[in-house]
């Protein structure tokens, strides 16, 4: 720490910092000065563009003043700086060139975790603002969490979602009734079991989260799975890495045309990743695949092999998290992530849950107001 | 046509087509099926998993009836294809490795557009579902439309959005206000001007569309203006091929935390390219650009002569359409391709627009339908 090494051209400066060195380009710093000529101090957005900024600025001095550094650019302009923002927004820093990662935040789990289920009561989701923190930490983790005490009510669902995001409406409505139809439009409204699947892998963006929240299920069978699709990814990659290779790399296709007026399709890789070579999405559904097109002749039957491997670790119990929900319960899971599954239902009772697509982005804001809130005091 | 010939293995059949020929692979065929043993007639979701298909099917014989082929596998499984299905949906065809495309349905202008914009009236867009289909077309090509003759009501614009998709709601409401802040949550609640601009970058995923409205205009200034961001891409590739790779090939960083609760981020290219190589779409915002941290130091300097270049020809007037929204006017754009800019305004009339995030994916499934309704008999 404090010190520093200015590039001779003065083209970017080096500073110490106590995990090690990094550089900064003159255009970077001014770019991202703090000082109220380039952010709005109230709202912090940028008020200057690109083209206010000379192409060729040079750095000329620096001087550490405490935790802060100050720089001088041309002889002329001085810009402040804390060293905890250049060290957090650093980027001289080694390339991860694994080629299989999944973002920071994803704990993967398999059937193991059963027993670690994160657990709210409605009550509590509404009223004590740490538990409902430490529920929406475990769901960015994992993925995936319950709700009991949820009053049966019809549309219910929605004020649960509307604690911490808002609602996606689509054409199913702002939420839709998933029970056994005479006339479904979609198979999931009949008593078959379901494959394990993402929801909507047919719309782009694909709904990010989604809840299942029972009203009555007295029915025999109709238990719920959930998979992390993530931990499935790795179990190919590690096993399989050419499959990962394929899933990753070539464009699925999906498509939905179940009701009179609508017609979505997406042309989406199965497993996405990021250009950071991070997986951030995966998108599983036997029932809306369509026909792939967009992977060439001499790789389609790698691909098919690939898809298959893929779909065999999804039947593998080992992976299954299983419980039955019962009314009054409900799951949310981040659908760019994890898999649910249901298991046939017959006999005399009534299976009647309620669905609907929450936005991941409202959610994780939530989380990051909470965790600044709490995430340094745990109680 | 009405010609075959089956791979020596089984693996896979040639078919001769009026367009040349193409090959498909038996797990393919399977896997693609159209009986009702493998889609649900009613719904046309896949009733089958790839688990349930043989791994190694042989294709045995094949037989030409009219329009269509029918496949034998294994000397048991019959299924037959329409030609038309297999025409469409072939996946034996050259790679196109051009580095620079768009979406198909894109059609790339500039400021000589100014007098093809399209245009309806609220009126036609409610009772004309001819003129609508054409509207939305137009809206599919070029990423921009304009309605005249809305009715002055506050919220009217959630209306307009839902005749043909649902909005969107965010944490800036199912609609905001645009006007004049005293102490303004984001910059565009002020008369400064503001540089062409895709909305919120640091939501992932993006609002697809946005809807603006004027419920009154009638200061000095405040003039809108729409770009192609397509077509700016295009420039650059054209221009600076090497630009476009580092804006397409590197995650850039946008954020929001401008009201009290919200925390929005993402880390999400500039220009982005989906896995066939095709640019899906163009994020730019000044005002909520982060530190970019995910490009290499050796790759920081050019990534930001990139931008700048990026960034001179959107303020270049050779590709703006410029216009001022008057009370009773909207205009829509896609706001994964098509940037919005307006300038400053004052005096002492009154700006006052409302906006709001409408849906692509709904829009395009009307718009798929509409075209299957009236696309092939033009009035």
């Amino acid at each position: 720490m404090n010190e520093f090494k200015i590039d001779e051209a003065g083209g970017y400066i080096q500073l110490e910092f106590a995990g090690g060195p990094a550089r900064f380009h003159a255009i970077w710093l001014l770019d991202n000065a703090l000082d109220e000529t380039t952010r709005h101090p109230k709202n912090h957005q940028r008020l200057i563009t690109i083209l206010d900024l000379p192409p060729n600025s040079k750095i000329t001095n620096a001087k550490w003043v405490g935790d802060n550094i100050t720089i001088e650019f041309d002889h002329t302009t001085q810009k402040t700086y804390p060293i905890q923002f250049l060290w957090h927004n650093r980027y001289d820093k080694p390339i991860n060139n694994n080629p299989f990662q999944t973002p920071e935040n994803a704990i993967l789990w398999d059937k193991t975790a059963q027993n670690i289920i994160s657990t709210i009561n409605y009550h509590d989701a509404l009223h004590d603002e740490y538990k409902l923190f430490i529920w929406l930490q475990n769901l960015y983790q994992y993925g995936f969490a319950v709700m009991n005490g949820v009053p049966c009510e019809s549309g219910q669902l929605i004020k649960v979602a509307e604690i911490f995001t808002f609602v996606r409406q689509t054409n199913y409505g702002q939420w839709f009734e998933v029970r056994a139809d005479v006339n479904p439009t979609n198979l999931a409204y009949t008593n078959l079991g379901l494959q394990a699947h993402t929801d909507n892998p047919y719309r782009n963006p694909v709904p990010t989260m989604q809840i299942l929240m029972a009203l009555e299920n007295n029915v025999a069978g109709g238990d719920s799975i959930v998979i992390d699709g993530f931990k499935i990814a790795e179990q190919l990659y590690k096993n399989n890495p050419k499959h990962y290779v394929l899933l990753s790399n070539y464009l699925a296709f999906f498509d939905y045309h179940g009701d009179a007026k609508t017609r979505l399709n997406a042309r989406v890789p199965i497993l996405e990743k990021n250009l950071a070579g991070q997986l951030v999405a995966v998108r599983f559904n036997n029932r809306s695949a369509a026909p792939f097109s967009d992977i060439p002749f001499d790789k389609m039957d790698a691909y098919y092999n690939a898809y298959r491997t893929f779909a065999q670790y999804i039947e593998d119990e080992q992976f299954m998290i299983k419980f039955k929900l019962e009314a009054g319960q409900l799951f949310i899971v981040d659908n760019t992530r994890v898999l649910h599954a249901r298991t046939a239902f017959h006999g005399h009772g009534v299976r009647h849950l309620q669905g609907c697509y929450p936005d991941k982005d409202g959610f994780v804001s939530t989380y990051n107001y909470l965790r600044e809130k709490y995430g340094n005091h745990p109680r």
